[in-house]
């Protein structure tokens, strides 16, 4: 596997949903048609994106929704335990942990972390908010995979160092700013440092909907389908 | 200007913050190698990208920061003001309202809604939380072009065909659930309604980033760069 678009991966997820609430109406059999119609995308980009990773339908058959499900589980890795720490309880942080959802596809909250003396020793959801300064410890003996980065932007690189420096694989960014991986200078060469070099940086940034959706209102008929497939 | 994938305009959107940042350093110049570092894509991206609205830099010289910004900043319409409304007042809804930099891009927030009798009538960021029962009046009175949907998953549609019934042109769904528009049967065909033909949905889904990650985390080899233009 290689060569896969980011905005397929972007678009599998999309597909999950959707079949996710195909399942909750009972319904049990798709197409690349309706699933296409209902992701706002065309048909072709839906056989294309799932032919990246296997066969999973019956030529002129279409899917079976529970199958279809499970199998893009199974690619996403959304059959498998994830253990999340959140950095930053503020409101924001307190929304994503309490965030509906979250627990239905195995990302379990192990940790939650700030600096603030006012929130740390604070519980929320069952959970006692921590110091940063026990992150390190933390996330090595709780097995952590990811940390959910609710800081204030003038803090997410710092937090981010922390989470990457303690062993943390993949990092969730919520703060509108780009986290940068650690260089470091190796016989004349930038280098990424050790730290970083497995870490995923995954952004949700509520600015770029907003800008994007100005972007559609201004531009409303760019918007009728996903045209990547024409490029 | 037709045919231009979803992923140029989130792309543009991170070009942006890049370009902020750097100005925020006193940088005055990038080149699209710089630009693609920054951004995890490739410099042909970025050239193809940006060469979907004009002619932006001098060949071999760059671009100029400041002016980079503008154009861009032009190009998604943050040049003006938008007048946005935050439906659903629980964590999410007063994280949302209280994010930091919304009001950088002119996003004003005008009014906030909720219709838990809890809720209804407290002061958040100097405004008060309405009843949704006003939204109709509210949105024509204070010319809303955006509503904020920060419900529970359930209440999701409802709120939607609320802000679409009241004539609100672009929806930002935080809830990790698909909106769809209303449809009418119509000469044996199905149409979407007339309240939706101008409504516009972006989503900012929290599962679809932690959905992402989870499948990079698996599949690091294939995050090293976006291979879109490969296809």
């Amino acid at each position: 596997m290689t060569g896969i678009p980011t905005a397929t991966i972007s678009r599998l997820v999309t597909y999950l949903r959707i079949l996710e609430g195909l399942e909750a109406h009972e319904i049990s059999r798709t197409s690349s048609n309706d699933l296409a119609e209902r992701a706002g995308v065309t048909a072709f980009q839906v056989r294309k994106d799932l032919a990246y990773f296997g066969r999973f339908g019956t030529r002129g058959m279409g899917y079976t929704v529970p199958i279809l499900k499970r199998e893009l589980m199974r690619v996403l890795g959304l059959n498998q335990t994830w253990n999340v720490v959140v950095v930053g309880m503020g409101r924001l942080g307190q929304a994503i942990a309490n965030y509906p959802g979250a627990s239905d596809y195995q990302f379990q909250y192990v940790g939650l972390f700030d600096v603030n003396p006012d929130v740390v020793g604070r519980t929320v959801r069952g959970l006692p908010v921590r110091h940063m300064d026990e992150l390190p410890e933390f996330v090595r003996g709780h097995k952590v995979d990811m940390g959910f980065l609710a800081v204030p932007p003038d803090h997410a690189q710092d937090a981010a160092q922390a989470l990457a420096g303690a062993g943390v694989r993949g990092i969730l960014n919520f703060a509108p700013t780009v986290i940068q991986p650690r260089m470091l200078e190796r016989a004349g060469q930038q280098e990424i440092s050790d730290e970083w070099r497995a870490v995923i940086v995954e952004n949700v940034d509520f600015l770029a909907g907003m800008k994007r959706l100005a972007f559609y209102i201004l531009n409303p008929h760019l918007n009728a389908v996903d045209t990547e497939e024409t490029e």
